[in-house]
Order: C-alpha cells, then sequence, then structure tokens
C-alpha cells in the first residue's frame, strides 16, 4: 500500500453489476461534497443515510473493489474518493469528443460537471457548415469528415454521440473507425458495435419511464 | 384478458430492480422499431441478440410481470409493445414541465422522443425574465412563481429538472409543493425528497464514468 493511497482490487467489469458501477458515482459525488464542506471521516450508514441507501448496500457496493474503511474510524472521505477515482478510472483523465452541436450538444459542452470527474471535452463535429469551424464554450466545432485526424491529433479516446437517429450508427462507425474506445449514445437508437468498444446508451425517455413505473405501480390495481 | 390485450400482474415496484426496468425501455424501443418494420412476431433470443441480452435474460426480465410469450410463435410483437407500456404505466399518458430553460432545457424541449413514449411537455420555467413569456418548440416558459398556479392549471405531474445545482432543491420543494407525483433531476445535487415523490437523478458525467470503468478495468493490470 503506497503513500496515503488505500489498494483497489482489480476485477473484472463483468463481475461488477451495472447499478454498483452507477453508485459508485453517486458516492463519489456525495464524498466530494463531504470533503468540501471539511467532513474527514464518514460512517457507511451516514454515507448510506445520506443517499437513501442502508448501510449494508453501501458496504457491499464497496466490498467488490477492496478493503476501505478504517475499525473505530469509518472511511476517510479523501481516502475514499481518491480508491473510488481508481476503481472508475477517472483519475487517468481522458479526452472526449462530441458529435452533433445541437441544443444537446452544447449543453454537454457546457456541462459543468465534467472537468471536475475528470472528462476533458477537447473537440465537437458536426455536419452543419454555418457551425463548423466557430467554438461553444472554449471548444472548437470541426465538420464531421475531419473526425479520423482530429481523433487521432487529439488522442481522444471517447465521444459523446447527440447526432439524429438516422446519423447515429454512421457516426459511430466513424468513431471506432478512429480508434476510440467508448461511446455514450444519446441517440434514441440501438447501436451495434464491435466488442472492444464499451457503449453506454441514454435514452432521456428511458429516465421518465422509470418515473412512470414507480408512479403508476405505486397506486393500487389499474 | 379483454380483447387484445395480454395480462399484467400488478407488482411491487421496490420487487423489481431498477436494471430490469431499464431494459423494459429498451424493449419497448425495439419493438416499436420491429412493428414499424412490419414484423408480427419475435422469439426471445431474436429480441435478446438485437439488444446483446440472453434470451434467459429477456425471459426473464417479463417474467416479473406475467406471461406474454405464445409457445411455437414467440412474442407478438404489437401485443408486447402494449403490455410494456402498461407495465410502464406510460399508457396512462404524462403531463410534463421542465424547470430552467437553457441549453439542455431546450433540448429536453426539443427532444422527439418524449411523445411517442407518452410524455407530453405543457409548460416550462426559468427565473430568466428575458425567457419568460416566449415558447420553445411550442412549449410557453413560465417564470418560476407561476409554478403552483401552472401545475395546478395544466395537471402537470411529472417534473424534469435542469436549473443549476444551487438552486435544485428549492425548485424541488417547489415542485412537491405543486403536488408533482416524480422528478427527474438533472443537476448534479442529491435532492432531499418526501417518500411519496419519485425521483430519478440523472448526471450526465455518470454515464462517462461507466465508460471509464468499463475500459479501465477491461485492460490488465493498472
Amino acid at each position: 500500500m503506497s503513500s496515503g493511497k488505500r489498494k483497489v482490487d482489480q476485477v473484472d467489469p463483468r463481475d461488477v453489476p451495472k447499478a454498483v458501477v452507477s453508485r459508485l458515482s453517486l458516492y463519489l459525488r456525495e464524498l466530494r461534497r463531504l470533503v468540501r464542506s471539511g467532513k474527514a471521516t464518514i460512517s457507511s450508514s451516514q454515507l448510506g443515510r445520506l443517499l437513501g441507501l442502508t448501510d449494508a448496500q453501501v458496504r457491499k457496493d464497496l466490498a467488490y473493489f477492496g478493503h476501505f474503511g478504517h475499525p473505530g474510524i469509518g472511511y476517510r472521505c479523501d481516502e475514499l474518493v481518491a480508491a473510488i477515482r481508481r476503481i472508475l478510472g477517472t483519475d487517468l483523465g481522458w479526452t472526449v469528443a462530441v458529435i452533433g452541436v445541437g441544443n444537446l450538444g452544447r449543453a454537454l459542452l457546457g456541462y459543468e460537471g465534467f472537468a471536475a470527474q475528470g472528462f476533458r471535452i477537447v473537440a465537437a463535429f458536426d455536419v452543419d457548415r454555418a457551425r463548423v469551424g466557430k467554438a461553444v464554450d472554449g471548444v472548437t466545432i470541426y465538420g464531421l469528415e475531419q473526425l479520423a485526424d482530429v481523433v487521432r491529433e487529439r488522442q481522444i479516446r471517447l465521444g459523446m454521440l447527440t447526432v439524429p437517429a438516422a446519423a447515429a450508427q454512421s457516426a459511430a462507425d466513424q468513431l471506432v473507425a478512429a480508434g476510440i474506445v467508448g461511446i455514450v449514445n444519446f441517440s434514441p437508437v440501438t447501436l451495434s458495435l464491435p466488442e472492444e468498444v464499451s457503449l453506454v446508451a441514454v435514452d432521456l425517455a428511458t429516465e421518465l419511464e422509470q418515473i412512470s413505473f414507480a408512479v403508476a405501480n405505486r397506486n393500487a390495481t389499474r
């Protein structure tokens, strides 16, 4: 165990439920807030209470990756932040491209939450010639045909896809050909990608469907 | 079992893993596409293959809610679409408000995926007087102080929150006081809500963290 770092176990990502990884993000966000507010340590039950989870759930989630608590102390907040960043790999720093500079693309370019989590948007791409050459929030917009060159030059590893559904697969294929290792897809279409490229699909209607499900089934019989 | 409808079992939403509900959205999306392309029936393994899931996973997910397959036929696509809409409660139709009309709010107001899934955005709210009274994609922007009145008049049930982090809890409190039953929160802050109000938190950096986790842990030791 090196200076100030708790050991993080190597895991096969396929062995970890997606929901656990989502909660790591939640823990990280809450722990950063606690560090900023000057809190040095926290118990699993305190952390759970802040996030509406049981202490058992918190401990079980973290146990996938090692042992992070200190007897009689709980978790050291800054230490756990560093450990979760290592688990998530966000300590590595990632360069990201946004493909599609409509309202959603612009929202992503202006989103303040990325930089603090280790994601740096370094380029944007669009087919609209009126947008190409301009910059949004300091990020230059390139033509889609420049994708391969810019991805190589700027060593971009991840892409966020916000193009219309009909253009999504083709744009994804270009990202893959350019050597990108992961894609966050906001277009409401299922992409077909080679196995070695990681994919997270975001469909904004899905979030509303989750709410609908919870509310509709909460109320007695229909 | 009434005309053309397969029975949907009543379930306690707390008994269904969140990931299962997310996948219902995926199934629904793919099945609608199949119906549009003229496909009448599909097997669990075909549906699974289209979405990168095993047939066992597909069957297990649907089994939470009843029995939907036909021996020797598989699923009837239109029937399964109707069943999943009933399960998700999106057949009920939902009225939605967007709170915060920055880039992300505008992206939501222009997002084509909502109406087809049963979500109708009927009002938007912002504190910026320059925006109030205008319309984006046919949706009127009201001042935040009009929230309670407009929510009551337009019978709005769900809210999507895209205000800055510092304003999110206060806006959420106003939504709850106005009688909204569910909130999708895009602000990077953990909201505290009464138990009877459903909450889904969307943090756009979380999606990148999922990708980061998958890529970072895929590569041998670090």
